[in-house]
């Protein structure tokens, strides 16, 4: 895992500290609060904070409701309804703040969901890490014939070996290259007294996309449900979606209830047109549909027969 | 203060339990969390829940920064440093949750805020209880003769009773008929038989602009200093400065140094065009300015003035 | 319709202008641009400006696929692609601005679709016109039963003609107390030159939630369907309902093959949770399934079964 | 200038067709619609549509303001009232979209603003174009010795020599790799029969931060100058910086009131704090404040003495 024995202490003070507290506090998520969890090679994530548990965001909803709501009793019921129909205000009252450590082009991918606090390590600044990641030779995917977006076979043989030599050797030659440009040591004097060394602005921009860099990442819990159906899923890229099934994990430890009800309604559910409806409407009345007279593209017909079951 | 026993009895509740964590706590702050704090004549403002402290601003910053700022070992003058410079995003890092509960007209500013997280209570789903805000008489002023915006003189004698006694009987006499209307007693049975009972969401329109609702209200730090350098200002309706003013007192007990950061430069800072630090620097070196040539509107010039204590 | 003769001729002379332009350009847009469609008994929305067209969708998404894309002849195939798969961004790129005039309790809702702009005319800085929504006696609902946010049958007889009337004269009666307190006639005197007259900002606040007021309300495509997905939904109140019906005729005169992509998956279609998918395929395979052993709640197994067209 | 002959042609296509419409125009930005303006050495800006011009703000303005402007006759005041006093909605009613073409690295910083819609070429999609950004000569900076973000002298000689041939040379020969790894030719065919192409998704990570991507951008105007206020600074890094002052130009060609208005106070103007305007004061009525007095930290010292020009 990617921590220096600084680092690792930094984090187990962290840990050791406890206060007392009035507000709501869930300790399975306690338990791991501060920790690193590896991802990917060099990656992590981690929770540093949090707000709310599963009755804040009944405790949000009543207000919304108010005295109406007297008689509903039952927590699940209520959070289950809420996320059945769209109600998404109360789940923004929860928050989450992520400490995570990534590669460039997946927080490339990641910024893009522009509802949630950011803080990233800055190169301009500060001078990135010697840290790459290098697939596994199980995640060296050839192209997909099918789907330009996606990935086909494994890679084999010589082509894997070629390919992981390549981006070793390319990631390891371009860092060289960053460091002889800026010309500093680790005690930020010149390597060659003779060199003033380039700008740490300009200097990183000889560096891969693969580099690991670091953020500060806080979402309501709304908005990290919206990314996690997004970035959960089976067609986003396997090097985000392994960061989104870590965080996944976690929401399941902070909220158990709310994060059941978004598994059974929105990663699990599914999507129907308004002829898609129509289709099961008929299928289930007996009628033989096929494709050609089903209104729908050659394309939404695979996709629905997949969905039923029937393909 | 606008509360029953039975909800007096709830946030006592609240107030007596406590846990352990490992989060950030911030002693100050959990001494009056969940005790609403009076303003107007029925509202209040809550802390509901918190994330952050003064350290967490340092520590995301730092992220952003890296080891870079290995040398910087007093956070005053880091989170200075970031509120003098616009670096907010750091700000973004800590986020607060109040209960507020305000009247109508009020909630209507408020609510143009918007990167914040609500929850309202619902009068299409509940009813309303019977209360108005009516200005105490100090605070019944005439309109402004200078600004179309702003308040003059304080209202007095007959007008003063006259006024206080409309908004007070149409208050009440609104009520009564949306009771009417809505036709339900206190266990939801109808109080005529006879009628139906109009439905809620139709029977609240006739409720004044006065009348109190009540909200949760989930924002960030950045934003909550946003809507308090707007809220909290002299030329802020003094009906929602007096919330902001409220939220302002909690923020110096949450977070005292970013907070005193923010009272030095957004709250008592100010703004100069280009012009008006062409004109201080003329008037530094020694000339007399005057507006004529000054090239500043009649308007700009009285305020540039003002700001520097020559009006 | 809620228009003076001054407006009506400002609109006209705004719609005689015209200009050449090398945007793109929607002429069964344009056609309506500016007119004001009524909606309730005071209210109108109108389209005041737009950016885009259908292909402005497809171009922001080519550039996202690059040249990958060069053989999707079909812009109607793309769009309805990316309507299904949820990639929203690229109908971020067409905006519309409304002018919209509307009850204050309707635009109580509204505005809680943050992702907006919006302007509205200030009760602080101006003086409202008498001008309230009163529902036409068909709109007269009681209280639903069934559904505590929703309504019921048509009220009738006196108890219809009682609500009209307090409705009306409530409304009556706090206007005129609004202008006495005001104390301003139509060129800005004291009515009464013995007082001061109120602060507008104070004075509004007797007025009740029925009042109209006005904004402009600028929006991107996508945000827009959510809005209307929301909005012209049955079960959203009927007085915000009717304005997105208006709204959504305007966007299928803007963007045919956006709007038909949009209607037929978000407004015709419906989400399937993990269990509703499995209970479809048990169904299509013959199996007798009943709710008992479906893993529904009864309220999700009546929802399932509505939309099967099986209740 | 980085288009070939088909996107030239593509381009004067869009600029030779023209239309009718009602909306507003502005003549001096529709002379450059479609026009890629250069920056940097392969990068381009070019405005690809707008909504408003000048008046639209007053417009919206004025529905806030309603009635009560009808006196303000004149735009321009009116305008740089509303700039002068944050009333920033107005400025969100005008909208304008970029078509950019620009550094990954550059984009990183960018994308940080978050209000506003992006689609971005897709490398999980599409194969990127070989051309990166190579600092001009003058533009190969040493790091700052006073600011760790910043940059100091221009490198000269050998080092200025061996700086450019290794950003020129890894850049080339990771795009080298980066086809090898495809595997494709120009006509989307393998190259070497025998192996099968890693996926675009992961080939694109061997790439440095230096080559193009591009994209769509669209923001509302407040966003857009608050964008110019902070990335056209001096202290914002030169590669954006250009960008940034390109769009500004375009700015001033759309919208030239409220561009010199924003030019006047938010890029010419400078925020004193509470105590930078007590010195100014004291200043003001001959006192001789030192640093030592001052109640400021030396820096900030610095800061004010050079705003005032007495450094």
């Amino acid at each position: 895992m990617p921590l220096t024995p600084e680092q690792q202490a930094e984090i187990e003070q962290h840990r050791a500290a406890s206060s007392q507290t009035r507000r709501a506090t869930v300790p399975a998520l306690e338990e791991i609060l501060y920790e690193p969890i590896p991802v990917l090679d060099h990656g992590f994530v981690r929770v540093i904070d949090y707000m709310g548990d599963d009755a804040a965001i009944v405790q949000a909803a009543r207000v919304s409701y108010g005295k109406g709501t007297k008689k509903i009793t039952n927590d699940r019921g209520l959070i289950r309804y809420l996320m059945r129909h769209r109600h998404t205000t109360p789940f923004e009252m929860c928050e989450i703040k992520f400490h995570v450590k990534l590669p460039v082009f997946v927080a490339r991918q990641w910024i893009r969901h522009r509802t949630a606090n950011v803080n990233e390590y800055s190169a301009r600044y500060s001078i990135l890490d010697r840290e790459f990641y290098i697939p596994a030779p199980e995640q060296l995917a050839a192209q997909s014939v099918a789907n330009r977006q996606g990935r086909g076979d494994v890679l084999q043989g010589e082509e894997a070996v070629r390919v992981l030599a390549l981006l070793r050797d390319d990631a390891a030659q371009c860092y060289d290259h960053y460091e002889e440009m800026l010309n500093e040591d680790a005690d930020g004097n010149p390597r060659d007294p003779e060199r003033q060394g380039l700008a740490r602005e300009l200097a990183r921009m000889n560096l891969p996309l693969n580099i690991y860099t670091q953020w500060y990442w806080k979402v309501d819990l709304h908005n990290l449900l919206h990314f996690l159906s997004l970035r959960a899923d089976p067609h986003a890229q396997y090097e985000i979606r392994v960061y989104a099934e870590a965080m996944l994990e976690m929401t399941r430890r902070w909220l158990p209830i709310a994060c059941e009800a978004f598994e059974d309604y929105a990663v699990g559910g599914a999507h129907l047109s308004r002829n898609g409806i129509e289709i099961v409407r008929r299928m289930l009345a007996g009628e033989d549909v096929a494709q050609a007279d089903s209104g729908l593209s050659k394309r939404e017909w695979i996709e629905l027969m997949e969905l039923l079951g029937r393909s």
